[in-house]
């Protein structure tokens, strides 16, 4: 059949992503116990009704398929049994289907000449529409736009979505270990299998892991009848190694594996290069990194947790604008955190999360120019920032109670977390100037026809008038609580009423990079925190990204361009083939491997370690949106002591091309109004024509 | 294997009705067409984590069930695997199993010796319990006790759990339509079928409905194939008569059904019998129709809806107290209409119906006397008291929205509902009074070993105060707003600040009902109102329930009577077989069958027509709680113009076993402390002895 429109399977917005999310949170194992995650999980809704108003110039037959029972209404008069073909007439018609289905997320496809799903068709879990006793309709439900994604034929079910996979060979084995050559994702296989017995399979992210039977994160014990001649293991794993050993008799030719990945464009997808070989490689391992950690959602590692974290999540969302522009992965994983209301914890149970998720909105709409993904979310918003403000204490702070996890970083030095912690005002601070941004814009993005049970535009208004209240309100009160002048800095924490007098990295940098001080202090914050080797080391990627954004910010490209060629470059050099949850340079061997009071408790592949994508991007490439969605954009590549630099970064206009070497920029873009911004001067990029600026004198 | 301790599935209180209220709910049809609910559905938790604490004096082998993929921790250390045994050493330990499943909802069966799963485990479906980096544990969840029901052996999982069935035949038939003799409910069955085609069955509560293909409510298209022996519907009706027609190449021999129940216990079951025959079949007619309408849970009606609607609930429960006492379907059905947080609607949409549902709690605490079902549902009847304190106008008043049906009755005189009515706000003002009376209940039952994340006491004290304070306030301002004193009545509404002097008899029974009047007025009210013949009737045995208590509370036992035999004796007249959702006396034939502009819309077995089971034990019979769980009770028996009177009534303690004539009261009570009250005086029931008081003079 050929296809004869964009016909695509709709749902509740949401939905997908909460059932999608609960199969993928579900499968962590841990030695072959399930571990599943420790907060709230939700479900779909069981029942929704799906509706649109058509108008024919003559009847038309469509086709229906749904996920779920359903029933089929035709201007208010239900229609015999589950059709799944009907023929409207022509005229105007309300189309009215409510789907069932407890199991998987209630989906509904239609297609016709015409009339056919997509998400121009509304849905409500609540429609409250009741007929009285002389047959009149009442009532008023809540009605939003329907979601879709990208199946777009009557077979490709929602519910049957799945990641890819392809067969890849180990490298070499020696006595039951066998070597995929690099850290990877996916399900083991044994073929050409005779007899009957157990496998009992050990992974390892490295040698010593899979090798070590007692301690290994993970393993299977895959119990092989008499006759299967393949057997593959029914749950994905991450490992470089395998370590295999049989019971029983029991015989097998080779070992194999199913990779299993998300599909990337590559040809719209971000790149660098340049002449230092391995800053490519840090970029390349970087960007192996962010593909295996990008899967339904984006998870913070594949060998553990394989959870949506989003701490974890808002910096593979920043990464991903630079690598992959994969932004639907991007709002499946927002949606996915967030989950459905009520709000009973913070978003992972951790009190710095909620607020990353926040942010993590602004940047979005920043990236991407996305108005109706914010508008979507927005209710949602409200309620979770309902519950941070119903949480403060008595000075409108956010502390945390029992049931709060602060966790702000893995650190190896004493921090306490009790009381107020500056740093959470800081991002608490930025999430209540992200509510006041979403309001004011979605103000005045008013929908044309908005649907029934709309926000009215006046809602809008009086939210962004008191986000903007509390904003400036706890703005105002960060530096005389926690600022000490003498020392330049702002101060870890306020607890019992006493200032706990510590700093540390954390709230400072992050009041440079949200902007919460003034240039000269800035400067001061420099000198007195972030290059101070008094001041306690940050040791995890997940935070050295946010200190060497800091950096960037001020220009020290440099020193960036040195601490990400030695500390990830360390990771390198000591055979990393994806980037750490964690990397201390003076530790040795398997001092590497070990977290948690566990031997091999790291995770060697998390996404959270592939930072260097970013700042390559952002900071030398240089490309930065100044509108939502590149309507305008800046380019102000650095060399930061490379030779020669080259890129794209992607936008939704399609690819900034970059080149930059001593002597002259070249730039290419395929849309939005760029400006290139050197010492030199501003020079404006026009779409599709490339810009050439040289030099007069050799940069550095 | 025999039993060897009183092990039984658990899972999280509410999730197994909301799963199996979902079933329920959306299994309605109308000719043909799936017609679910107008309202939010949810769903259970689909991970929760149960956990015990237990001392062992030897080593103990248990073995496990779960619906669901699950772990297993034994003192924090996850095991292998999912096993279905586990020998746990001796001494003391704690068990923490995490059950995930989408599907149904998680339950849990563990069977030992000494260990075993029952209400004494905790059970949380966001534990919020992380591990640092030092594994060390932190965080704390909200624990409660399992739920669970009657599932006591490991093959009898709770997902499995259905009604009984019994097979009946027609007692007549002729040219394809069956007569199963009275009002049934069950799948038709077709047996020795030969050949191929479709069977189309029609089916009627009446000969009219079954017969009338265009109009009737719900019917079937069995579709039969070759070799097919004995076909059945796939989903219950409610008939008395079906009607068939097959197409094709079709033979068959016989018609059968089988008729699905609720098992009840008949030897703990409420009885009636007086020298009346009538009203003995008014009695055997309603036990027939609570028997038919009490299913999975207590729904309005078995041909539609079908469905749970907390207007009509309340009154089931009522005649529920004395029937069968079957109180587990009371607990199901309050679980089930309340659902989840957040509440975005009224319970079934309806205003007055979330006041029912709090008053039902109410009276399910007082004839049982189970505090722990208050205690469970104490945080959601906050939650619902807030939605409904949130949607007050600024009096404080409960005035419909426009997204809030104000029901109050299926009236055929001109009603408006607009505005501020004074039956809810009656309603509202009873409501208010529970929240009160519940939170000082639970204040003064503190539980001796609260789990984590209890409610504290002090919060009850807070509570109980503020509802009171509420509660007394919106009371006082009953009379001053809606009496009028010279009609000696309570006016119907105010609309737009100006009050409408519509009288009916809605307000001014519940405020009779509920305490609201003082004795003076209450009887000016019976005058004023409930037997004034210019004030319009009440049509549907619905209201029929609350006028005929109203009356008999105030004693006027001989009118009811009368009322209940020419009006309940009018639908017996019209051939009914169980009773119905309406009946209008003077209407004729066919019109009996007719509502909602539908030839045969009204449902000829509607719950709330059984109301004569509940005016006899509870005024006639005379049997009262007057204490929770019937620790104390009254009986005030009364004849009513009939010679004598006999039965029983179910309590917690056992039946309650009255006699009465003109000339004697013999009474014998298993349990409890009762009091006759007589006309000549007080005397004591003593458990398990006959007390006989003969009359002096003749009673009437």
């Amino acid at each position: 059949m050929t296809k004869i429109n964009k016909a695509t399977w709709i749902w509740f917005p949401g939905d997908f992503e909460i059932w999608l999310g609960n199969r993928l949170n579900n499968r962590r194992t841990e030695r072959g116990a399930m571990f599943p995650p420790f907060w709230k999980q939700d479900s779909h809704w069981v029942t929704v009704e799906f509706s649109k108003t058509i108008v024919l110039d003559e009847p038309e037959t469509v086709c229906i398929a749904v996920e779920g029972d359903f029933n089929w209404m035709l201007d208010g008069k239900l229609q015999f049994g589950m059709p799944n073909e009907f023929t409207i007439p022509a005229g105007e018609h309300k189309l009215n289907i409510k789907v069932h289905n407890p199991t998987t997320p209630p989906a509904l496809y239609i297609e016709g000449k015409t009339v056919y799903t997509d998400s121009s068709w509304l849905i409500t879990y609540e429609d409250k529409i009741w007929i009285d006793e002389n047959g009149v309709a009442h009532g008023s439900g809540i009605y939003v736009p329907a979601a879709c994604w990208n199946f777009y034929s009557i077979d490709e079910r929602p519910s049957n979505y799945r990641l890819l996979r392809k067969e890849h060979m180990p490298v070499s084995s020696e006595d039951g270990l066998y070597d995929f050559g690099r850290e990877t994702f996916g399900y083991l296989k044994f073929c050409e299998v005779n007899g009957e017995g157990v496998f009992h399979v050990y992974y390892g992210e490295s040698r010593e892991e899979a090798l070590d039977k007692e301690f290994c994160e993970t393993l299977d014990k895959i119990v092989v009848k008499l006759g299967d001649k393949e057997v593959c293991t029914c749950h994905s794993k991450a490992f470089r190694y395998v370590y295999v050993e049989t019971e029983g008799n029991l015989t097998y030719n080779t070992v194999a594996m199913d990779y299993e990945y998300a599909p990337q464009n590559l040809l719209k997808s971000g790149t660098f290069r340049c002449n230092d070989d391995e800053l490519n490689r840090i970029w390349e391992i970087g960007a192996y990194t962010m593909d295996l950690t990008t899967r339904e959602f984006f998870v913070d590692g594949i060998k553990r947790d394989r959870w949506i974290w989003s701490g974890d999540a808002i910096q593979s969302y920043l990464m991903n604008y630079y690598l992959r522009f994969d932004n639907e992965c991007v709002k499946r994983t927002i949606r996915q955190l967030r989950g459905k209301d009520p709000v009973t914890a913070h978003i992972n149970t951790i009190m710095d999360y909620t607020f990353y998720w926040f942010k993590s909105i602004y940047d979005y709409y920043l990236y991407t120019g996305d108005v109706e993904f914010v508008r979507e979310l927005y209710p949602r918003m409200k309620t979770m920032m309902d519950y941070v403000l119903g949480r403060t204490n008595s000075d409108g702070m956010a502390e945390g109670k029992s049931d709060d996890w602060i966790f702000v970083d893995w650190v190896d030095f004493p921090m306490h977390k009790r009381g107020v912690l500056c740093f959470e005002q800081i991002l608490f601070c930025k999430s209540l100037e992200t509510m006041q941004f979403c309001a004011s814009m979605l103000r005045e993005h008013p929908l044309e026809f908005p649907p029934q049970g709309s926000i009215p535009t006046e809602i809008y208004e009086t939210d962004a008038l008191n986000y903007q209240s509390l904003f400036e309100s706890l703005k105002a009160k960060l530096k005389p609580i926690f600022w000490n002048e003498e020392k330049g800095a702002f101060m870890h924490s306020i607890e019992d009423g006493v200032l706990n007098p510590h700093i540390t990295k954390f709230p400072n940098m992050f009041a440079m990079l949200y902007d919460f001080l003034d240039e000269i202090d800035k400067k001061r914050v420099m000198h007195t925190v972030m290059l101070n080797p008094e001041i306690d080391p940050i040791t995890t990627p997940y935070m050295r990204f946010y200190e060497l954004e800091a950096l960037c910010m001020m220009g020290l490209y440099a020193e960036v361009m040195n601490e990400m060629k030695a500390y990830w470059g360390g990771m390198l050099h000591e055979g990393a083939t994806s980037f750490w949850e964690k990397y201390v340079p003076h530790e040795n061997g398997a001092q590497h491997l070990s977290m948690y009071g566990r031997p091999y408790g790291k995770s060697l592949c998390h996404a959270w370690g592939a930072s260097p994508v970013y700042l390559l991007g952002k900071y030398y490439l240089g490309v930065q949106p100044t509108s939502p969605g590149y309507a305008t954009f800046t380019v102000t590549p650095a060399l930061g002591g490379l030779e020669w630099i080259e890129g794209d970064v992607p936008t939704p206009h399609g690819l900034v091309h970059i080149y930059m070497d001593n002597y002259k920029v070249k730039i290419k873009a395929a849309g939005g109004k760029g400006t290139l911004l050197l010492p030199s001067g501003e020079y404006p990029i026009i779409p599709g024509k490339e810009l050439v600026v040289n030099f007069r004198i050799k940069q550095g």
